[in-house]
């Protein structure tokens, strides 16, 4: 058996599992990134955690084959740069050359996204699926697509960031500095967004009962009120949904997936999300696409970043 | 050097090239479809005018490799069946095998507009650009993205449609029998429809003196009065900028291409057209895409289908 150790560096916590090559997760650690102590700090870390976590499991150093590691931001694959990661404060970090100085594995790094949807693609929700379009849906929005097994780069890497494109009629700020992106709204922020939005101008709520303040307001508070039957939140959730809907209508004839795979923390909403997105979709595509392709959840969850870092450095170890 | 046959197999016409390896018409022949014929007279027809090319030009039959043909609607190129072609009345039928029966070559066929779009990607406008996205604005609106040489399929060979996404605010009626779908707006018969549509509800416009019945502007005439001065003229090709622009907006985030080609009648009016384009972009994408990427008009216009089919043909025969 070939093993792959799997990183997953987010803003507040890095993930790193040892992957076996079936995609199951022998061993992981998680603790928090300390992005202050900047990215040598950081990578030596990890460095050690990939020591521990190989001695641990007591597989030979040998089978573990390569390090792939997913990173915020803008990242060039091809010569293992992250270029620009604002929440770890990295900009053009030569992330895989010093990891791999500091380890003696090849290390293969990729945008957190791609790894996300890739593992899902893989050994997720997409598994036997062609073309698989991703998106998670967390505290923004991005996507990723993978057609047999290879992802979608476009130039200079950056294709997949479809959370900021405005929206007619939405007018909330952006953190990009624009108004009524998509992500104002389909997102785990935008989801929580909403519901306060609502409340502020008198709608009438479970959520004013359960939270005073209606800043405590989170996604899955106004799934959990869905569920318990609260009409405004099951609307938010259904306008969400159809302000995807909007969206995967340009993202299906542009990629033409037989599978759409929705992760991060807002698709836990489940049904009441996933039903709006249907039915709008049904209303707003051409025939040809109707019926030609499933909507998932993703499956891995919190570790399809993990798996599926580990498996694309298999498979960038395979050429 | 090496050559193929290009053929473009279109509703009103049936035009078959000589072209050689680098992208050269040789000679080419022009004739009327005559689709009521049915599939197999159609066929023998191009099988003689190919013959008879390859005999005028004087090039050995073995110097013509094979053959590369586009057609309108659905076409399954693996199994070389056309799967509908409204236009042409057919429904899967077997071309390539068919013709290459009876011409004793490799014939590989594909959806028109990507055997249009391969061809301005290899040899025309987006000739020296990785990631290629192309756009045909004619009666309708289709497109195709060619990323490193190879084109997008997607599953079941179907994507590239976009121009059946309805727009808001749109409230044309679309022959795909819904309502403001992008193409009854952008696309040449959009660009007269919106002229005719703002005549008849009083605006005023040198195209009223031109054609006394509203039914005789078409979209040429349209440019042509932008050309001129014409204040309405030039604001229906701006309008049709900006909503064209809406469709990109997420072309780019979810293709990311360093080259957009815009072809297609409609695509003569130029920079009355692309100007608005481009500002309405630059409003519309996240700062990491502005700049990324070129939009060109076409350069090989009616030849692209062509050249493009035989160059397709002869990377096949490669294969």
């Amino acid at each position: 058996m070939r093993y792959a150790i799997g990183v997953d560096v987010g803003g507040t916590n890095i993930v790193c599992g040892l992957v076996d090559e079936d995609g199951n997760i022998v061993v992981q650690r998680k603790y928090p990134t300390a992005a202050n102590e900047g990215p040598q700090a950081i990578l030596v870390k990890i460095g050690k955690t990939i020591e521990q976590l190989i001695e641990e499991t007591g597989i030979s150093r040998e089978q573990c084959i390569a390090v792939g590691m997913g990173i915020p931001g803008l990242v060039d694959p091809v010569q293992g740069v992250s270029m620009r990661a604002v929440n770890l404060n990295w900009r053009d970090i030569p992330v895989a050359s010093r990891l791999s100085e500091l380890i003696g594995k090849p290390v293969y790094i990729d945008n957190d996204v791609r790894m996300y949807v890739y593992g899902e693609a893989v050994a997720g929700a997409g598994r036997g699926y062609d073309y698989v379009y991703g998106v998670t849906i967390g505290t923004g929005l991005a996507s990723a697509f993978v057609q047999h097994g290879s992802l979608h780069y476009g130039h200079r890497y950056i294709s997949g960031e479809i959370g900021h494109v405005p929206i007619e009629h939405v007018d909330f700020p952006c953190n990009c500095g624009r108004i009524g992106c998509l992500e104002t709204i389909v997102s785990a922020t935008g989801i929580a967004r909403q519901a306060r939005d609502r409340i502020a101008k008198g709608e009438s709520s479970l959520l004013q009962e359960w939270f005073p303040n209606p800043a405590d307001i989170s996604a899955s508070a106004v799934s959990k009120a869905s569920d318990d039957g609260d009409v405004m939140a099951q609307d938010v959730l259904a306008q969400t949904g159809k302000t995807f809907a909007r969206a995967l209508a340009w993202a299906v004839p542009l990629l033409s997936p037989d599978a759409i795979v929705i992760g991060g923390g807002g698709a836990l909403a489940g049904e009441a999300l996933f039903t709006p997105i249907r039915q709008e979709l049904d209303r707003l595509l051409l025939q040809d696409y109707i019926g030609q392709f499933v909507i998932k959840p993703a499956e891995l969850n919190d570790h399809a970043g993990i798996i599926g870092s580990a498996l694309w450095a298999l498979k960038c170890s395979d050429v």
